[in-house]
Formats: C-alpha cells, structure tokens, sequence
C-alpha cells in the first residue's frame, strides 16, 4: 500500500476538539493503514493523493455495544404489544428474550452469519468501521460460542474491526430457573473458560437488573474474567437502580451502559474507575422510558459519553448510528459535540481501543469517513438521511 | 407497454384489509399503468410475468405532508439549542422560519429544485411514490409560486406524483409584521389568484396557531379556495387548542394536521366533514412535545388517520417513510395495521386520491412497494433500515 495524501477535507480530529478545520487547512498522510502525519502542506512527493472537495471528514463511527447476532425477529411480538396484549401474556406464550433464544440456538454459525450479515451491512453504510458484538441469546455454553464465533466470521467477510463480548450472563435460560447461581458456574463461567482458549473474547458483559442478575450472582463471572485478564463492562441502572455500577466501577470496567437509573455517586465512582457512560437512546426511545440518564452528572464528574444503537431485536431493534446521534441529540440533549465524541473518541475508550481508533491521530488506524456534509452538525440534525460519501477502514476506501 | 402478471407476493391491499395474502394467493395484473385485476391464477396470455419471489407487495407509500422545498438548512439552530441558546435569542438573531425564508428567497427555481432533489430521493429509496410538497417559506407571492413550480419541476424529474399546496398563510414575514390582514389578501389571497391561474395549486393550507394566524385572518383566504373550486387543509391545534380544525371541517377539509391539542369534539367534526387526521411524529418528536394527539377519539369517532414525515428544516427534518410509520406506532401507539393505512389508502384520502392511489384494487394507478420481508409489523418494527426491494410507479419498475 502506498502513501496517501488526504486534502482539501474539512477535518473533524475528534482528538481533543470536534471543530472541523477549513476545508485544505489540515492534510492528512496515511500508509501501511495508519494515519502518518496530521498538518498544514505536508510533502506530496510519491503520495497517492485525494481530493476530498471540501466534504467533512471525522474518525470512522464505531458502535460500541450491539446485539446484532441473533436469529429470528420479535416484529410480531412488537404488533401484539400494540394490539393491546400484555408484556406477561408475550412472555408466558414463548416471547421475549425465549424467544430470541430458541431461534439463534437453532441455528448453526453460518446461519447466524446470514441472518446477521445485513444488520452490520446497514452500520458499515453509515461509515462505522468498528462493531462490538455480544453473545446473549444462546444461553449455553455451546450456543453462546457460536455467537462470537458467528461474530468473528462477519470479520472476515467486511471491512470491519468486530470486539467480542461475552455476555451469558444476559437472562437466565429456562432450564435454570431458580438457579442463576448454577447457571453462572455452568454456563457464564464454564463458557467464557472455553472462549478465551479459543480467542474468541474480547471483553466480558452482564445484564444486573432485577429481571436478569445480582451484583452477588455476578461476583464469580467478573473475579474468573479479571483473573483471565479480560475487560469487563455492564448492562446497569437501565430499569432500576440495582448496583451494577459501582460493582463495575470497583472491576475498573471499561463500560456501564444504558444507566437511566443511575446517581450522581455512581457518577463520581465512573470517573474514578475510567468508567466510560455509554448511553443506548434507541432502548430509552423503544420502551418509551421517561427517566433520563444523568447527564449533567456525568458531564460534572468528567464521565466520557458514549453513545451506540444497542441493536437488538426487541428493545432496540437500531440500525442506523447517525439515528443514534440524533437521539442522542433530541432525547439525551448531548450537545452536537458530545454526540460525535460519543460516537468516535469515547466509543473507542469504551471498547479499549483508545490507541487503535476514533481519533484522526498520527499512529492511529486510518478508519475514516467522508461526509457529504459541511459540519457535525448536519450529521446529527437530520433524521432518516445518509450523507456518507465514503469510508475509509485501515487506509483503504471500502466499496459501498 | 404490456400487461405484466406479478405472481407469488404476499400482497396488502390496503383496501379495506393490511393482512397479507399467503405467497402466491393472490395474483395482480397491471397494463396500461392501472392495475387491471387482483385474484387467483389469473389469465397469463400475453402478460410478462414477474416473480415476487414470496416478497411483502404494499400500495406504494405516499407521503402527504411535507414542506420539502426549501434552501438552506437549520443545523447550526439545533446546535445552538443544545448548547443552551434561547428560542428567543435564535429568533431574534434572524433564525427560525424566517432563516428558511431568506435563504429560499435567494434562490430560483432551477436552485430550489437542485437543493430539494436530495430529499425527495430519500423517500423514493423507501418506495414513496406520491409526495405533497407545500409553499410557506417564501412569504412573498414570488417566492411562494416559486417553490411550487419547483415542486413541479420535481416531478417532471423523478418517477413520482407530487401534489403542490398552497401554504402562503405559513407565517408572517418581517414586512407585514402586524398586519396579518393585509399579508392575506396581499399575499396569501392575490399569490392564490396567480398560482391557481398557472395550474400550480392542488389545495390551499395554513397555519392556524397563537404564533402564526387566527381563523378570523385565514376566513377569506379559505372563501376564496373554496371559490376556486380548491381542497383545504390546515395546520391545527400543535401547540395550543386555537381552533382551527373546527374551521377547517367547516370548510369540508381534507385534513386537518398535528392535532395534539385537538379534542374529542373536534373529531366529531372531523368525522362528519370527512376530513382526515394527519399525524406527523416527527414534529412531536424533535419538539420533545409530551402531550399525544387524541387517537382513541379519532378511532371511536371513526376518523382515517394519516401518517406524514412534516420533512422541514426545523421542527421535523425527516425523510423516511419507514421511520414515521415506527414513530407513528412507538410515539402515538398506532396498530402497525394503522401504520400501513395510515401511509397509504388514508394518506391517498388526505391528498383527495382515494381514486388514483394508496390502495391495490382494480382501476387505481399501478403505484407498488416490494419488500425483502414477510409482514408489515417487519417494516415498521425496525428503526433506520430500508428492505425495499424495488418501487413501481404506474406499472413500471424504477431504477434505484
Ligand atoms: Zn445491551
Ligand atoms: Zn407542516
């Protein structure tokens, strides 16, 4: 791969600052998938170069928490909520999370690369170039694998960069219930054991909510994970204040997302441990939730935000990343900056990639997108739009 | 152009029903651009056939709302309100509706038409094949006939119906500020004279709100539509209950839009006049607006609903079909039945069409939506994906 010599972009670093650069004010140098050098007249000579016509660049979106492997859909449980059936009555008839289970246990790895195939197709056409992927809906330790495996296969079938976070700990299969504590040795544990062998996780997730896991039941799972020297992150605070952040601030997790019921102590604890906020608007728009996330608390205690579509099939069935920065926006009321910080720089951190991606910074991979836009805040006003010109995934303009 | 046979959908009428036919069950046939005869093993002779391959066929969407034509956009406002800038102080430095005015008054037809195309492609990707585009941020007689003729000129580029609205009485523009009277009939009524002279107007709109006119002011301008032999319609009680839908179901409206502060005595009305409820989710919710419109009224009333982007550059800038009717059933709780009718048959209603559009039956304009999925609830359950599979305007298939 030659160099490549990027020009006449309006450069959004989200190193630091979202303000765009004028447009030629700032050049970029990328070679060997890296960015090489950020500045002013950098030399030309045996660069390829790009004209980038004034178009707005900013670091390749990452969506930083999905769901997106999975079987089947739960649009016909999404028509009988509006119908007027009650929440009890889709779950006693198989629905719910069951029934995301049963359809992604009766599929074999390629099946699941598929069926999920499209949903990161819909991503990668809003420029991301980086996808956490979680397990979730197998709920054995056979089926959970072959989740991520699923998830490490879409890797080498796009131009992607896909984490793998192993989140058994998600529900509690039928054949458990009222032992969720067998269900973490058997399952949580006993599976992520055989994953890491297998290089297959990145990261390791729960859901802690009265409806899921105890901050008790989940010990085990995060004391195995930090002992494997994995990252940890948490589902927490999202319909109750059950405790899972500062459990996870005390694991120094890279994440506690969704976090509506979260305080401003979970906040301070967040800030001390480098906790990241990733907050999941499609979840909060879906449920019709009325209680925010504490924003401004997290803004007082210097907690990044991150923001990312939650993609699932129930509670967040979201494809789209600039949906999620409008979202953000409109129900979150980040500012413009905050969403692009949220979906770059601060996803990354979420994710432990700081020094990988999100940012335009030399020594960086050169995952970048170019926009048909003069400014961020034509990215996240508009609904229902899709202005990307092109991305760019480790130096290489990716075909669309 | 030859008969053509589409065999093997699942079909939605939209007449009367939104149950899909079983693959295969129902058989269409289209010649001449109308749809020729809906039914079982339907006579092959001469027809080309085409396969549907099992595919979901709706009426093709029609978006009966939409204020599209426009120069500038309103990106940085939205900026500014999240960075905790006051409405007022935007206003008075000259946002607002009055930033669109100048910024449409600055252009000509060819630049309106180059600036709205964008958008309008946007809801033909997701198979929208009649559009309503409304005047209203032009202000003067000029700059509205403007607007519409780029409308026009719109369609004579695209494969698309589009439906031009008279909305002079959208606001009042910085020189008649506090002569509302004299803006009507200097502007709204005499623009109204010209438009219709040059074929330009299908019906007359207006905003009936504290901040914009009263039905005292909008009582001549609708005399003289109805002297013209025109449809109305009305923008009515979105921020306030100012009465407007009462008048406009005096006046024997199409329909009346927004209705979140109308009441159960206006859907009487509404009933009785035949006038449709256009619901337009993407204004609630870009403006965080809490209280719902009155579906339960309009249903026990018997009112169509409707469902619309409002694509504009501040309050709703929308253009996705799919992302109304999922707002329409999140937001507002609509059936998904409701949501398919409420883009079709009821839509083709508020546009006065019934007889062209928005439903496939015999004699009706062959304007179709194919879609990669089984069920309706699929299409609306979804946030920020297209399955459309290919769009056909009067029985031939559009390039994409
Ligand atoms: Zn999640
Ligand atoms: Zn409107």
């Amino acid at each position: 791969m030659t160099a490549t010599l990027w020009t006449n972009a309006r450069i959004v670093t989200a190193d630091g600052t979202t303000t765009p650069s004028a447009p030629g004010a700032l050049e970029l140098l990328t070679d060997g998938g890296k960015i090489v050098a950020l500045g002013a007249d950098l030399p030309r000579q045996g660069a390829k170069i790009v004209d980038c016509e004034g178009r707005l660049m900013t670091p390749a979106p990452i969506d930083c928490h999905t769901h997106l492997v999975f079987g089947g859909d739960r649009a016909f449980e999404f028509e009988q909520r509006l119908d007027g059936v009650a929440y009890e009555e889709i779950a006693r008839a198989g629905g719910g999370i069951k029934a995301s289970m049963r359809a992604t246990r009766a599929m074999d790895v390629d099946q699941l690369v598929t069926a999920s195939l499209p949903r990161l197709d819909h991503l990668l056409a809003e420029g991301v170039s980086t996808v956490e992927i979680k397990s979730g809906y197998g709920l054995s330790v056979e089926a959970e694998l072959h989740m991520l495996r699923a998830a490490r296969a879409m890797e080498t079938q796009r131009n992607v960069r896909i984490r793998k976070t192993w989140l058994a700990a998600h529900a509690l299969p039928p054949e458990y219930a009222g032992r969720a504590v067998d269900y973490i040795h058997e399952v949580a544990i006993a599976g992520l054991n055989a994953g890491h062998a297998e290089g297959l996780i990145d990261a390791v997730d729960s859901f802690c909510e009265g409806i899921a896991f105890s901050t008790e039941e989940l010990a085990p799972l995060y004391a195995r994970a930090k002992a494997l020297g994995l990252d940890v992150k948490i589902h927490s605070e999202q319909l109750s204040h059950a405790g899972g952040t500062a459990f996870a601030a005390r694991h120094g997790a890279l994440s506690a997302d969704h976090l509506e019921y979260a305080t401003a102590e979970d906040a301070a604890l967040m800030a001390a441990s480098g906790t990241v906020a990733v907050l999941l608007p499609g979840a909060f728009y879906t449920l019709r939730e009325t209680v925010l996330p504490p924003v401004e608390a997290f803004r007082a205690a210097g907690v990044p935000m991150a923001l990312s579509t939650d993609c699932n099939p129930g509670t967040s069935p979201l494809t789209s990343i600039l949906m999620t920065m409008n979202m953000g926006a409109t129900l979150f009321r980040l500012t413009v900056s905050e969403c692009l910080k949220a979906v770059t720089c601060n996803a990354a951190q979420a994710l432990g990639l700081s020094n990988e991606t999100g940012r335009i910074a030399p020594g960086l991979s050169a995952d970048l997108a170019l926009w048909d836009v003069e400014s961020p805040a034509q990215l996240v006003a508009r609904i229902g739009f899709n202005p990307l010109h092109s991305r760019v995934f480790r130096g290489a303009e990716c075909p669309q």
